[in-house]
């Protein structure tokens, strides 16, 4: 069995960014910018866009945080993704969502100008996924392909069971594991809350990317030997062993499934890390204007 | 065995549509209004868009047809993709597929109006259908979803396996079937050319789509006992029997097949009349702004 590190390969992907934007400043280039939205003080949303600040910097890009109250009209909102819509040295930008109830967060992710949706939430970069078009491919699904990618894992004619069918992470990495490419041309199945035959599909699984939201979930007795598992979940459980009184606790039942495994990612340590590099690396593609001129 | 009679679904559909376009007009409403666009004189393209331009009338819609020659240049047939983009009279528009080579498919599709986009092949219409949005969803997955509907069949927590993952097809027939919804919370396997596992995944399923275009591919021994099968190939083979000289043959081997199915299309009069009824089902809700305002 052979642990997936995310920590390790999150880290060599940001230096090779940084790496990237060096060079880019040397021969003349501008720094990527990314500006991020966030709406209210919300706990998770302050350490996530803090993150992503951090993130920026040590990839040599240029951050911007806008800040609203949470009594922000829908209105104001939607004005300043127009005005960084329309900011040229703005390359790509975020909304941290949840937002709040009274604004419609299909409204303002559709207001984004799809060629700044460095999220990769807008239809158009969903679309395009699908078509096997190039496109932003939103965080988790991205990470979830480098990884399998820096451990040169084998897709196709794979069988890959995805368990939960959301849209950031079941239905896009589905989409591009079924891509003529690498990672893709896999056989890939999607099973979810209304599926009777989960164990069946997972026993037949070479790959199982678990996104479903509830801890400990995919058991030993699930899986087949040799698997390898994507653990996708991330949910807080109590706990005494830590300062903050909480750990973070995959879909994965890890002690007695990893065994089986030829290759899976702990939680924390794995997918987790991956989906903040992958914001970064949309917005170096921005900033070099790869995906759309 | 039943067979599902696409000819006489599409006809009540078509009556459907007829009856509300009639209500809508004494309404004092207006008919609504297809355009197409016609590069060339390809036989099959002449014919596909004659049976579009009667379906139109068959539904009391308007129906324009603009034509150009085959060597018209790109830079123009976008300018009249503009121009019907802004006709305020225009509801919904095609450009019949495929294009001469010298012009840019892609580029075409996603020139169009994603609100008057009927076909469906812009990549707004494709994400939103991924994103369980309302959406203009493209002909072909539409008439599937059309028959099973009007056949009752059950799809929540039913093994459907989708043979082929092209872009009309397969891939949004997978992520329809997927969605919370009727048709629909199914399991879905997507299966293709980089399969190893064809017949297994067959053999597990409830439901077959098959889509890959490769005449008489799915045996009796890849099915189960009462399977649901939906046969969407057309391949033109050489026939003694019809005047034409050629027939068209499904993906299925239907002799052999159909004793095992609860349901299942026949090719002709299954899935491809369904397809022509699914655009002016589009047309209708494009000219009563159902999906987009």
């Amino acid at each position: 069995m052979q642990l997936i590190d995310g920590k390790l390969v999150s880290a060599q992907v940001k230096q090779e960014i940084a790496a990237e934007v060096a060079d880019l400043i040397a021969k003349g280039g501008k720094k990527p910018h990314l500006a991020a939205i966030l709406v209210g003080h919300d706990g998770g949303s302050e350490a996530y866009v803090a993150g992503k600040v951090k993130d920026c910097e040590d990839c040599g890009f240029t951050s911007t945080l806008i800040r609203f109250d949470d009594d922000v009209t829908e209105e104001a909102l939607l004005a300043e993704v127009e005005k960084l819509n329309n900011n040229k040295d703005v390359d790509g930008f975020i909304v941290q969502l949840p937002l709040p109830k009274h604004i419609s967060e299909q409204k303002v992710t559709e207001a984004i100008d799809y060629r700044k949706d460095v999220d990769g939430f807008h239809p158009v970069n969903v679309g395009r996924v699908s078509l096997g078009l190039p496109a932003f491919v939103s965080a988790t699904p991205d990470g979830i392909l480098e990884l399998i990618k820096r451990y040169k894992i084998e897709t196709a004619g794979k069988h890959v069971v995805v368990i939960g069918r959301s849209n950031i992470v079941g239905k896009p990495v589905a989409n591009l594991l079924m891509q003529k490419a690498y990672p893709g041309n896999a056989t890939v199945t999607v099973v979810h809350s209304y599926s009777t035959d989960i164990k069946e599909q997972c026993l037949s699984a070479d790959i199982i990317i678990c996104a479903l939201g509830r801890p400990g979930f995919l058991k030993a007795d699930m899986v087949k030997d040799g698997v390898v598992v994507i653990d996708v979940g991330t949910t807080r459980v109590p706990s005494t062993e830590t300062k903050s009184g909480f750990r973070l606790k995959g879909d994965v039942d890890f002690d007695n499934v990893a065994p089986k495994c030829s290759f899976i990612t702990p939680v924390p340590g794995g997918v987790g890390l991956m989906t903040r590099v992958s914001l970064m690396k949309n917005t170096l593609l921005a900033g070099k204007k790869e995906i759309y001129k």
